[in-house]
């Protein structure tokens, strides 16, 4: 993302722990900054991407983070995949600070950030996603304003916890299908052409053999890891508990992912769920 | 079904116990009949469409049943959804006593029957699979040959376990975003812009008032009743159960669909388990 | 079980595929035949116990089958865990043979049937039972009736419904414990002296180390194969799914001792899953 | 609780929001005081109990806490049921404020609270407890160390998983018995001579009719609250999710108890499950 900021002519000054991906981006021409607060003392626009709230509220609010600096007028834009109230609560915060801010996190994985081709879904006011626009076009395709702050967040989680239910599905269909005795080439050509069909089955299939240039063709390398789908659907079922809302199969497919995390498939890929529930390989 | 074979000017003989259907049949120009026996005593073609497992081996195999009448050549077309095994074991029947078989159900609802836009997946042999094509293409729009005996109502369950599963997702997904405050369209236009697209979410969306045509905009009536759906993500368990392969998320949306049955949901859209989980409506 | 019938000075005939059990048996004083109808043909009370209502099928109702022989008034007391409707079935078939039937499930595992302590859980007419009673007292301590036919098979699938829920439920709370920094055996004294307390907390934890003599403290060896407690919830979720009753729960035990199955824990002792869902072991 | 330490002559300070509650202490021999500062201002022990880990926070450390006060050297129970790293993180606290603190979460509900039968499940220093004991044994019958700090809602939670997973054990089968023609009485007697037996089937059977003076008998009146039973699987499920361990069967529970306060069931006794999945009642 910082590489394609970099591309469009963007002035890029970066912090992160990983010091060789601070390297890297150098080389193509950004500036290494040394602690958060730093960052906040000179851009017009701080873009962060963090594992989850807990290192947001540090990067944001600790004794050398972005908000430390006396500095005022930032636009602050949060591309991590957080809890939808966080975010509002962060949001709130940087605004009685002087700031803007938008919860924007991406979809479209590894490919669509090197490919700039991510989706964008923006939660704040349209002021905030207007002064942003330029710099999300630059590093993805499809920006989608889902509302006020923390819907960018109730937005991705949803769609997550489509995805992760779908792929499950796909998974024990062609499990149970092959087990059936009916080739999975076949079963894909049904389904895709029925009302099974869905993102999972028609462009990531889980069964290996299916699809070319897909995790599932390379022992599950690469793509989205289980573990962080895991995370997702964790996102989920708190907002979900917060309300009292059931999410009685989400919550199926998040017992089905922490197994997997307790058997060894946290760092594959999310649809290595196929693999963990057929009958040939424990 | 039948009256897109009478538009294709076949001469068609039916049996049902709903004198209603028979007779508005009739008044389009078929013949009725008496008992299963007395069609297939003068068929080339008998095309069966059966509740469960439990019809079909009595309209075959019972004293007045199909196989009672002592033609011979008869190629049988059973349309029915079932048990995978009892569609081969039927089909060994059928061709010990000299007749041919091939199991078709199909997908694509009333809607499908009425346009002649059905797909079928059929199970057996290439020979009868032609000999039944003409037919199956006066009723149907694709025609998707999926192995051996058997294979056909193995395609379908299979097929229809994603289904079932992926419309939870949705109803699950949508119900969230709701109670965090995003507009079910923006959030429609994200998922289907986004890994979690589906034919749930792009034709069907079980959420009222984002699609206009669907159950879910008309009360949940019409469409594919929540007990057919139960029904066969009871065959997917049975089948799976009898090899010992899991359906840990299979198995959550078929108690989910029982619950509904007794709660007042079984004649509903299968979609209206989007109000089942909705935080609105008892 | 035969063992305990000889003591008791019966006259036992024998019938296994297993041919080193029929010789120990013979050993003891008990006299082999050939086939099935053999025992028919001579004996006043035939025991049977098999793995499933198919063998049962065959062993009553094949070509060499107990109900082949001409004699009449045989008492059929049938201790296999099967299908209740199944059983009721056989006792019509038996009845209208001249015999009498009843079915006699047990509980109280291996240690019951050498102690003839077993538990039996009988339906079917008091007649039968009274006829009955002598020789289930030889081999077990209570005998409980539950009704017309087919009952005792539901008593013993309801138990065992809950027995595997709440090992479930046991090994969830000590796993957690475990990683939460709290004592088994501080936990259990907790658990057994307050409302978690049950059969598998009290006698039979399946924590390894809490206590002695039970299958978790040697492996998860001897005891009730995990393999045997998917049956009997199959078993369960059948006649539920025939009735359309809801089993959430049960069906997510099933669904994970089906993901055990095929994760090598099949012939360990059902209180495995303590293990399959730790931390500690894959 | 409070009753029961006048009534073992000690002097007892109250602040609760319910005036009422208040008000009858009082005739009781209590004293009323303004705020919760107040009350660390002049007590040498405080008894907390409240609903969640926000009000115990804002108890604790809000303006006029408890731990505004400048006195030292009081010793805080908490008998909240809450999670138990916010019980560590409070002692920590305490601790270093000058005071002692243990977690003694209770079990046994109002009635226990009304006859001092309660069990107290304590978590922290052995010295804290000693200091503890002669009043906790004024209210309640057991009084169990659980180790460190926290671990008193450890073992809380744990033995209440248990308790909501083996009440729906016991519900699915008496429903399913009930279905298949099985006396509720007989099969109570079955399951409690055998290893389906728990605290649930022999104290507080769901099923109504089977024992006197339960909630099952009056309505599902009285008793432990579904929504209550909820937040403690909540706490489990969050607890489980911190370590990414399984919980895959008490989720489930968790899932059906959501389902069951969006149609009413939340404030009725946790047993109604019973009610819940049955087929005769919506």
């Amino acid at each position: 993302m910082a590489s394609n900021l970099l591309k469009s002519k963007y002035q890029v000054n970066v912090f992160d722990l990983n010091v060789d991906a601070v390297h890297e981006l150098c080389k193509q021409g950004a500036t290494s900054v040394s602690c958060p607060a730093e960052l906040a003392g000179s851009a017009d626009t701080v873009i962060t991407m963090l594992p989850s709230s807990r290192h947001v509220k540090e990067v944001y609010c600790g004794n050398e983070g972005l908000l430390a600096s006396r500095r005022r007028g930032v636009l602050y834009i949060d591309c991590s995949t957080i809890e939808s109230n966080y975010a509002s609560e962060l949001s709130a915060v940087c605004y009685s600070s002087g700031h803007e801010f938008i919860d924007a996190p991406v979809s479209g994985g590894t490919g669509g950030a090197q490919n700039a081709t991510l989706t964008f879904m923006v939660g704040g006011e349209e002021r905030a996603l207007e002064r942003a626009r330029p710099l999300l076009s630059a590093m993805g395709k499809n920006i989608i304003h889902c509302g006020k702050s923390g819907n960018g967040q109730a937005a991705k989680i949803c769609n997550n916890l489509i995805l992760g239910i779908s792929m499950s599905a796909v998974s024990e269909a062609f499990n149970l299908g092959r087990q059936m005795g009916i080739d999975p080439h076949v079963l894909a050509s049904v389904v895709n052409s029925s009302s099974g069909r869905c993102w999972s089955s028609e462009t990531y299939n889980p069964c290996p053999g299916v699809m070319e240039g897909v995790p599932s063709s390379r022992g599950y390398t690469g793509g989205f890891a289980s573990d962080l789908m895991l995370k997702d659907l964790l996102l989920a079922l708190q907002a979900a508990a917060d309300t009292k809302m059931p999410l009685p199969i989400g919550s199926a497919v998040a017992q089905v992912y922490t197994v997997m995390h307790n058997k060894g498939y946290g760092e594959k890929d999310f649809s290595s769920i196929f693999e963990f529930l057929s009958k040939n390989k424990s």
